[in-house]
């Protein structure tokens, strides 16, 4: 049986997550807080060469990026598939994905995550309201309306779920989990997209095995009774 | 025909330049330099939401992440591949492709590259040499000693060259056009590796058509004539 470890809140072990569940592949969920010193087991570097979650495990074979994860899963079990058929289709959701990580992430959601919960709750550094002020008012609107202007379906590619759901709803997952809201006024399409791809079977079933750790941390579920 | 926007010297235009060149894909390439203000096109904001280059464009389909034009272009002319076969060995390019970009150049190639030529070149800002000595005694060891912990052979996965090597050297002839040197008495597997993959025909082709802008813009070419 394959071995995921990481964080459940973590964006991107929920994009490992989430695309095992969609495949229906077994796994066994091992956490691993990197944030926490002390906390990774004693393999941890060499499981992780960065680091940083998540990381599959298969047999003898490890893995330690959540795009490589996915994408080795969509080969080992490749139905049902997480691109689509069409080239531009599939370039589109690798194009997605990349956003999710580079842009959405690394500029919204992780600075997002430090100020509210690593900093204050782990690090012992109090919350600088400038910097999430700064990400709300001159970061966020440009990425969020971008997304608005892409989205045309219930998928953002395609009409089933691919990766470019999994990584963007996963990215929005956790900033709702922080409290964070869509202005459903003025980004409707996107506040609809995110409430119906977390509505799916799929995302219920990962978001379920997380809730123990949300609760734990404090953190806000309500968007998600909404959907 | 297909036109590659960006600039010659990027480590990741570069990545779409080597598909391009080692598939045999016709491309036109267009120079677009973003650190330079008014230098982009009018439509580059429809082109590279995110603003970065590279941008591949396909007729009326435009894609703007060098990893997924990368795959794209795998998908649109299949050989030779970039991939392996093996599923184990495709997982695996994709990691090195993910901690090239996200490692390497990250947290060694682009603070160099923004000490050594954005800042004083561009930005007027001096170079702070204290940021160069962090990177090259603190970051730079343990991602140098974990390449040359995985090098076997001539080809970092497999045997043919794949998006590992294409994304992994593309860094590094940056860092060495910035006049950095890898030691080849610590580092002797990754100083070879490197200095075999850059002397290839699809390598040298690409090196060749950035010569006037590492000329024009006064990088060190030396490092080439020794391979």
């Amino acid at each position: 049986m394959l071995t995921i470890h990481g964080v459940p809140l973590s964006v991107h072990t929920r994009k490992a997550i989430v695309t095992a569940i969609l495949k229906k592949v077994d796994y066994r969920f091992e956490v691993v807080i990197p944030v926490i010193p002390g906390n990774p087991p004693a393999n941890w570097s060499t499981l992780s060469p960065t680091g940083l979650i998540p990381v599959l495990q298969d047999g003898d074979f490890t893995l330690a990026d959540s795009t490589a994860i996915c994408l080795y899963l969509d080969r080992k079990q490749p139905a049902p598939p997480i691109f689509p058929e069409d080239i531009r289709d599939y370039g589109r959701v690798l194009w997605f994905d990349a956003y999710a990580g580079g842009t959405i992430f690394r500029h919204v959601v992780h600075p997002l995550f430090v100020q509210t919960i690593v900093g204050p709750n782990i690090r012992n550094v109090p919350t600088d309201r400038a910097v999430i002020d700064d990400v709300l008012t001159n970061v966020q609107p440009k990425i969020l309306g971008y997304l608005e202007s892409q989205i045309a379906g219930k998928y953002l590619v395609g009409d089933t779920m691919t990766l470019a759901d999994i990584a963007i709803v996963s990215n929005f997952i956790v900033y709702q989990y922080l409290g964070f809201e869509i202005d459903a006024s003025r980004y409707p399409k996107l506040a609809g997209y995110l409430r119906e791809i977390a509505a799916t079977a799929v995302f219920q079933r990962a978001l379920a095995d997380e809730r123990p750790f949300v609760d734990q941390m404090g953190l806000k579920r309500g968007f998600l009774s909404a959907a």
